[in-house]
C-alpha cells in the first residue's frame, strides 16, 4: 500500500470521541515517518489549567501505531502498542500550536520501536517525547 | 485537605473535553490511593476497533496525578508528570467496565512515584499498568 | 526441564567477569519466580561511594531473563530482554544484602513482562524496581 | 570545574571491581557530552554466551551520571540516576568495540533527562540506547 493510500485509508475511517478530543491532525503518514499537530487549548486541560500528559501520550501512541501499521501493511498486519514511555519536559497552557513526528528506532520482524517527538511551534522547544513499542499483528480479518 | 474535601473539590472543577472523552470516574481520592472506573466502548476505539492505548496512558495519569497532588495539597503543593510508562497487557474491544487503582509506590519531598492498574471487571484480568513519575511543584497562586 | 533442573543447569555454567562482579546469586529459579540475593559493598560502588544504579539493572536484568528463560526453556527457547525499565528508590552504601524477587507480569507466546523488586535484608525497604520486557526466542543449536 | 578538570578528578578516583568489569572507558566527559568505549568481549556474557543486557544499562547509568553530574558540579551537586530505561536493539557476540555518547535531552534546576546511545564499531549499527532521568543533590560534604 503506498503511503498515499496508507493516509488516504486512514483518513476515511470514522474517528471515535476519544480520538477527535485528542486532538491529533495527521498531515503524514508513512512506514518510516509519521509527522502531524495538535491545536492545545483549554479543551486538552487537566482540573489544574495546563494540557493533560495524557494528550502527548496518546498522540505518541497514535502517532508510532499510524507509522508502524503502515510499515507492514503490505504483509497484512499492523502494529499494536506494548509499551508506551512518554517524558514531559514542559507544560503548556495552550494557544500553541504541537508538532508531532515519529520515527522509527527499529523495525523487526516481530517488533518495532518508535520515537515521537512533540515540539511546540511557537518556541521551538520540546513539549513531550516519547518511544511506544509495538508488535506487528495479522489484520483481522 | 481531608481526602473528602481532595475529591469534592476535584469533582467541582469543570472537565475539559479531552478528561470528559477518556472518560475516567474517579471513584476515591486520596494522598496515598485512588480508585476509579472506565466504561470502554466504541467512543475510546482507535481506527482499528480496539480501545486506543491513549485511554489507558491517560487514566494512569489522571489517577496518578490526582493521588499525587492530594498527597501534597496540604503543603501548597501539586504534582506533575514528567515520565509515563505504561505497558499494554491485553486489548479491549470495549463493552467491558475498566476498574483503575492507583497506588505511590515512593513519596518523597521532591518526587512521587505511582502504580496504575487497570483491569477487566468482566475478566478480572489485567488490561494495562502504568507507573508515573511526578515532580512537586508550588500551586499556583 | 523442571525447575531444579533449570537451576542446577544455569548453576553449572561458567559465570563471565561481569557477571560475578555484578554479584547476584540465584537462589530460586523456575519459570514463575526467581529469587537471589547480592552483598552489596564498596565492590559496586560508583565514584560517589554509594551502590552503582547498574548493580540493580543488572539483577533485574538477569533475574527476569532466568526466569522467563526458564519458563520456555520446554519449548526449545530462551527469553532474551528488550526493555529494561528501573527505578531507583533508595540508595546504600554498601554493607547490607540486597534481596532479588523475580515474577511475571505477562507471559505469551511472543513476549514476556517480568518485575523485579530489591529490598534492603536490613531495613525491608525497596531499593529498586524494574520491569523486563522479553522476548522468547530459538535457543541456539 | 573546567570539563578537563572533571575528566580528570574522575578518572583519579579507584574504579569498583563492577565499574572495572562493566569496562566503559570514557573517553570525554563534559556536562552536555560523555563519550566513551567498551571492548565487548566474553567477559560480559550472559550464560547464554551474549553480552548481557547490564553491561549496556550499566553503560547507560555511567554515562548519563558523569554528564549530569559535571553540568552542576559548578553548582556543589551532583546527580543521581531515578530511573534508567534502555532498550536492546542488537545482540553482540563480542569481538566488538561499542561506542558510547550520552547527551542532555533536558538539564533543569532539579531534575535531569540523558539520552545515551551504544553503537557497534564495527557496523555502525545501534546495539543499545537508554534514557536516564536524574536527580540534582548536594555534593557529600
Amino acid at each position: 500500500m503506498s503511503s498515499t493510500d496508507f493516509t488516504s485509508e486512514l483518513r476515511s475511517r470514522p474517528e471515535s470521541a476519544f480520538v477527535a478530543a485528542a486532538g491529533l491532525i495527521v498531515d503524514e503518514a508513512t512506514g518510516t515517518r509519521v509527522t502531524g499537530h495538535i491545536e492545545l487549548s483549554a479543551d486538552h486541560f487537566t482540573p489544574w489549567g495546563v494540557v493533560h500528559g495524557g494528550v502527548y501520550t496518546t498522540a505518541v501512541e497514535s502517532a508510532a501505531s499510524i507509522g508502524a501499521s503502515a510499515a507492514v501493511a503490505d504483509r497484512g498486519q499492523f502494529a499494536v502498542g506494548v509499551h508506551n514511555g512518554t517524558d514531559f519536559l514542559r507544560s503548556s497552557t495552550g494557544g500553541d500550536r504541537a508538532l508531532v513526528v515519529a520515527e522509527p528506532l527499529q523495525q523487526g520482524r516481530v517488533q518495532q520501536l518508535w520515537l515521537v517527538t512533540i515540539t511546540s511551534e511557537q518556541t521551538g522547544k520540546t513539549l513531550a517525547r516519547g518511544q511506544v513499542r509495538l508488535q506487528n499483528v495479522p489484520l483481522p480479518a
